[in-house]
C-alpha cells in the first residue's frame, strides 16, 4: 500500500472472488453462475438502451424498480435497486451497524460480511454454526445486533425455515435483520412477505443466479420504505446514478422473461439432485444443499489437493482455506454435460489417488 | 429517516442532482449530457456483451483498463476504472482522508466533494475562490491537506493552467492531489502527464461528457501504480465487480472510436462560443468556460426566475441555490439547434421582464 493511504484502513483484507483465469478455458463451475445465457429479449433490450446512452440513467432506479416490485408484490417506495447485492449489502453495513448496533453473522457465511464490517468501520460478532453447519436460531433470538443471514447459505447451500427468521426478526425489533436470499430461487422459501409483518426486515435478492445475469451487477433489496429511503440516503450521497441504462433495460427485460427464469432454475435443481446422487455414490458427503452449488467433501482426499486435481483436468471449482471447512469444495452446478464431465474426472481422480496410497 | 441509521449519518445531506422529470419532455440542458449519441460500434458491442451476462465481468477493468492506459498513455496498473467518476472520487475521500489529512477543496466547485466527505467522516476545509471565481493556487500550496480540484471547475468553467497544479503537487507532497477532469476535453489541458512527475497526484476522467455516455456509469482514475492498488484494494472490498459486461464493452467501443468523440467535442465547442457570443449580445455576462456549459447572469433577472421562465418555456438549465451563485445559472451546450431555441426563449423572457419592470 501507499503511504497516503489513511491508518484506518490499512488492516483492511479485502474480499477475494473466485478465479477469473483468462489464460486457458475451464469449465467454469468457481463462482455460481448460471450455465444458460440470458434470452434474446436481454440483447435487444441492451442494444436499444445504448442508443441514449449521452443521457443519464433514470434515477431511484426508475421503470426497474417499480418491476421488481410488481414481481415481488411489494410497491415500488420498498424496494432500492444497487449495483449488484454486494452494493446493497454493504449499504446496510453502513447504515444500520454502528457501536451501539454491532453486526453479527456466521463463522461459516459470505465471506463479504467480515470486510464489509471492516470497511465500515463497525464492530461485529461472529457466531458459529452448529457442528453440522446449520444455524440455531437461538443464537440470534434477542441478541440487540444487526444481523446478517445468508438463505439459503454459502457455501454450505444449507436453508434456514422462515420461522427461524420470524423468531430472530421478532425477537431484534430494534435492530436491523438483514436476510441474504441471492440463492433463494433454487428451493427456498423466501421471507419477502414478512417485510410487512416486521419493520426491521431487509430482504436482498440478486439477478446474477437464477437471473443469469451476474455480469449486469443487478441487485435488490426490499423491506420497509423507512429503511429503504435510509438506504437511498446513502446512494445520493456517494453514486446517485449507481446502475447504468444498460442494467437497468437489461433487469427490466429479463424480469419479463419470468417464465425463463423458473425453466431454468428447475433444470438447475434437477442437475444438481442427480450430481449429489452421483458423487454420494463415490463416497462423497454432501449438505443439503438447496443453492445453485454443491458443498461436498470426500474421506479420501482432501479439498485443496481435490480443487487442484480438478484444476489441473480443466476444471475449476471453489476451495476456501479457512477453519472447519477446508477439507470441503463448493462446486457450481452447471449444465448436465459438465457435471458429466466433472463426474468422470472425479472418479478418474479419485482412483488415482487410491493407487497412489 | 428510520429509526436504526446510524446516528452519525443523521446529519448527512445527499447531494442533489440535476432534475431528470419524466412528467413532459423538455430540452435538458441541465445534467451537462451530450448531445449527439454515441456510435453504432457502441450499440453493437453492448448487444454483443448481453450475450454472455451470465458470466461475471473481467475484475479490475480487464480489458477496458488496458485500453484506457493506452488511450492516455499510461501503464494499465496507473488505471483505475470505476463506477462513474463518482466512484473514484468517493474512494479518494475514503482512501486518502484522514483526520490527519482532510480534505480541501473550493467554495464553490462540485458539490459532491463535500458530501462525499460527510459520508466517509473526514474533515474537510473549504477555500473560497477569489472574486471572479478563479482559484487562487496559492491558497493550496503547502496546505497539508488532500486537494480537489475541479478542473476546468463546475459550474464555473474556469480552467487552472497546468503549471498552478504542479505547483500545488509539488508543494504538498505528503498528500495526495486529486484533479477531477470531469470536463477537460472541451478546451482544457490534461494533468496526466503530470502524473509520472508526481507521485502524489490523481487525475480522474469519465466517459459521460466528451463520450456521451452518462448512461453508462465510467469513469476513471490515473495516478502511479501504488496508489491505484490502493483504490483497488478499496473496490475489492465493497465491489470487485463494480463494472457490468455491458458498461465495459459499451466504453471499449467508444474508446476504439476516439475520432468521433474529438469530432464531438470541436462542435460542441463551436457551439458553445457561438451561444456565449450571443447571449452576451443581449446583456448577459459570462465566466470564461472551458466546458460543455455556460455559467451566466443577466443583470436585469435572477437566475432562479430565470430558471423558472426557462422551465415553463420547456427548457431546463441549472440553478444552484447557494451564496455567490444564486444570480447564475448553469446551461449545458447541447445541440446547435436547441441553443437557437434557448436564445429565442431568454430574448422573449427578457423582453417580457422588461415589460413588467
Amino acid at each position: 500500500m501507499s503511504r497516503f493511504l489513511s491508518k484506518n484502513l490499512e488492516s483492511l483484507a479485502p474480499y477475494t472472488p473466485g478465479e477469473q483465469p483468462s489464460e486457458r478455458k475451464y469449465i467454469k463451475l468457481n463462482t455460481n453462475e448460471s450455465p444458460f445465457p440470458p434470452s434474446e429479449r436481454v440483447v435487444e433490450a441492451a442494444a436499444e438502451a445504448a442508443r441514449s446512452l449521452q443521457l443519464y440513467p433514470e434515477l431511484d432506479g426508475g421503470h426497474l424498480r417499480a418491476a421488481i416490485a410488481e414481481a415481488v408484490g411489494v410497491r415500488p417506495e420498498e424496494v432500492v435497486v444497487t449495483n449488484g447485492s454486494d452494493e446493497v449489502l454493504n449499504l446496510c453495513f453502513k447504515a444500520f451497524c454502528s457501536d451501539k448496533s454491532p453486526a453479527a453473522f456466521a463463522d461459516i457465511t459470505y465471506g463479504f460480511y467480515s470486510v464489509f464490517a471492516e470497511y465500515n468501520g463497525v464492530p461485529y460478532e461472529i457466531i458459529p454454526l452448529k457442528e453440522d453447519f446449520s444455524i440455531d436460531p437461538g443464537d440470534y433470538c434477542g441478541i440487540k445486533k444487526t444481523v446478517f443471514i445468508a438463505n439459503p447459505n454459502a457455501p454450505t447451500g444449507l436453508l434456514l425455515p422462515l420461522e427461524s427468521i420470524e423468531r430472530i426478526a421478532a425477537s431484534n425489533p430494534d435492530n436491523v435483520v438483514v436476510i441474504d436470499e441471492a440463492y433463494i430461487d433454487f428451493g427456498g422459501e423466501s421471507a419477502l412477505p414478512l417485510i410487512r409483518e416486521f419493520p426491521n426486515l431487509i430482504v436482498t435478492q440478486t439477478f446474477s443466479k437464477s437471473r443469469s445475469m451476474a455480469g449486469a451487477r443487478l441487485g435488490f433489496g426490499v423491506a420497509n420504505e423507512e429503511l429503504i429511503a435510509d438506504l437511498y440516503r446513502l446512494i445520493y450521497s456517494t453514486n446517485p446514478y449507481n446502475l447504468s441504462r444498460l442494467n437497468m433495460a437489461a433487469g427490466l427485460a429479463a424480469l419479463d422473461d419470468s417464465e425463463r427464469t423458473r425453466r431454468n432454475c428447475a433444470e438447475i435443481i434437477r442437475v444438481r439432485e442427480k450430481t449429489a446422487e452421483a458423487l454420494g455414490k463415490i463416497g462423497f458427503e454432501a449438505t443439503d444443499s438447496k443453492a445453485n452449488f454443491l458443498f461436498v467433501r470426500h474421506p479420501k482426499i482432501g479439498g485443496k489437493a481435490l480443487y487442484e486435481r480438478l484444476k489441473a483436468e480443466g476444471i475449476l471449482v471453489r476451495h476456501f482455506d479457512r477453519p472447519r471447512i477446508s477439507d470441503y469444495l463448493r462446486i457450481t452446478v452447471g449444465s448436465e454435460s459438465d457435471m458429466d464431465i466433472l463426474i468422470e474426472k472425479v472418479k478418474k481422480i479419485l482412483e488415482e489417488n487410491d493407487e497412489s496410497c
